[in-house]
């Protein structure tokens, strides 16, 4: 009989998280009662989300200590006692960090073919719907105005920035570390990159954009946010998709400038969380797709083979080891 | 000859405004050249504002050691070098702390007639327009909505939570001390106040607000935005307005839960200038005069007369003492 592998929190962490966190287990194999799905999980989301998860109730519940580390996945349907789900449908859901879960039908998201087969945890998935989503509905770029993007070579922030390119933005990326940077103007065409490890960033983001940011897409908070706050334009947008730099250490202080210059900038900040759009999706996946055929957006995963290097694999993400949207392959 | 007194800045504060900031001189007569209208204070406006700009510039160039101190105020003209102006017409201008001032006619607005004619700088004034423009165009509030709104006795705020009311909404007004926040209740017709001085804020809004916040017009910053924050409904809409809390000390920190909260409870904040909708004006003015004529929209004003008075007029607004719109009689 197969094993249910589980990574199990241990405790919450107080500070940066750390693989003594989570504790490898084997649990029971999930019976699926009526309406629920069986599923193997194939491919687990890694999300800087996920540490958010463990600090209270967000958009979903808190993660609490004992339970099974949450997170999406791409997973195969192994027996179903719902209608409309049979064996071997491929389905996305919060799966948790395991081999196999028992879920409602009503929280499990039936995925179409792609090829790779990963494009659906990346472009075709959370991370290209949120990148669509947050800057064309939440941000309202126009052909010629500048944006910037942070976390810029991460799974969002790459689709954010050649999505702009498309809408005839100048996009700047910022990112930590001139590799992330190189890759950001040479791989996908970025009009320039700023490493926010290497000076002030402030001084930086003003030498790439002298006459200020039209929106600013937000994917880490804290010091960065502030900066292109002080950089904003007249009638700038910030669309608000995370706060990463916010997620793994002490509960943060906001920005200065908030919300003094929101004012006098007359400044709109939206926050968002893709599901709120979903009615939507299928006009947003045919443009995702048609770019992505047309060679217009380039997708790059990161993809680490092997359950059990989910814990490093999260530890990683959040130190920002990743170019492109990070997965574990676990079969 | 008439003498032309003047408040000029003697030193940018540090710290809280004190009366040395101001010294009392006596200017020349200004002569309007070819273009220009040599126009008499008759009220000046005392506004939060006018100590944000000794920071620096905003939506205005930032006052300077030796200027004469800034400030709107309603005049009249005495002798007119612009077409379109004749004397006995009264302007709206940026005058400052002047008897007299020459002005450029494309600096000066028009006043239409009102009865009391002090209206044209409260409810058909900026304060009116601020509080319309930034409550309806900003904030969108629907028919049983819950708004908040802070220094709810201020000029503006009162003017928001009484349109809030016309609209529908159930509305609580945020404002320091008893006197206060009994008037809100009681000559306001707010459903709810809470006085942010007499314990924990957080606390007693989640208990006038049990159901959350769906529109909060934020006045003040600071602390209290922060509260507020935390209390949003999911799709809540915050109206930038203004932070008075921030104005008369040291430089802020921003308030905890930006972007967080921004986020998982898709919060939109918008910063706005009432200029800025100065093309919809006659509209808003329509609608402001029905609602006062109609008794529906309450104005109370806080008159003081004597220009020798402006200084402290100033600080005390800084430190809430006003109800209603404060403005200081020079003639």
């Amino acid at each position: 009989m197969a094993k249910n592998r589980q990574f199990l929190i241990d405790h919450l962490p107080k500070g940066r998280l750390g693989p003594e966190v989570f504790t490898l287990a084997e649990g029971p194999m999930p019976s699926p009662k009526d309406g629920e799905v069986l599923v193997r999980t194939r491919y687990i989301s890694l999300d800087a989300a996920n540490r958010a998860w463990m600090w209270g109730a967000t958009y979903r519940s808190a993660i609490k200590a004992g339970d099974v580390m949450a997170g999406g996945a791409m997973a195969e349907v192994v027996e179903s006692k719902a209608p409309g789900f049979r064996p071997g449908d491929l389905v996305w859901g919060d799966t948790g960090w395991q081999d196999y879960a028992a879920l409602p039908a009503k929280h499990l998201e039936k995925l179409g073919p792609a090829d790779p087969v990963t494009h659906l945890m990346s472009v075709y998935g959370v991370a290209g719907l949120t990148a669509y989503f947050g800057l064309l509905e939440c941000a309202w770029p126009k052909a010629g105005e500048t944006v910037v993007v942070s976390a810029a070579a991460g799974s969002v922030g790459m689709f954010v920035g050649q999505i702009a390119k498309i809408k005839g933005c100048r996009v700047i990326g910022i990112a930590g570390g001139e590799k992330k940077c190189s890759f950001l103007k040479e791989k996908l065409g970025f009009d320039a990159a700023v490493d926010y490890k290497a000076g002030e960033l402030g001084k930086a983001l003003r030498a790439a954009c002298p006459e200020g940011i039209d929106v600013y897409f937000d994917n880490v908070g804290g010091d960065v946010l502030e900066a292109c706050l002080f950089n904003m334009k007249l009638n700038g947008r910030i669309a608000c998709c995370g706060a990463v730099s916010q997620y793994d250490g002490p509960q943060p202080h906001g920005p200065r400038g908030v919300p003094g210059l929101i004012v006098t900038k007359r400044l709109n900040l939206k926050g968002f969380v893709v599901m709120d759009f979903y009615d939507r999706k299928e006009k947003a996946l045919a443009d995702l797709r048609g770019w992505v055929e047309s060679g217009k957006l380039k997708v790059y995963e990161d993809i680490i083979d092997g359950f059990e290097n989910l814990p490093q694999a999260l530890i990683g993400l959040l130190a920002g080891e990743n170019i492109g949207k990070r997965m574990v392959k676990v079969v």
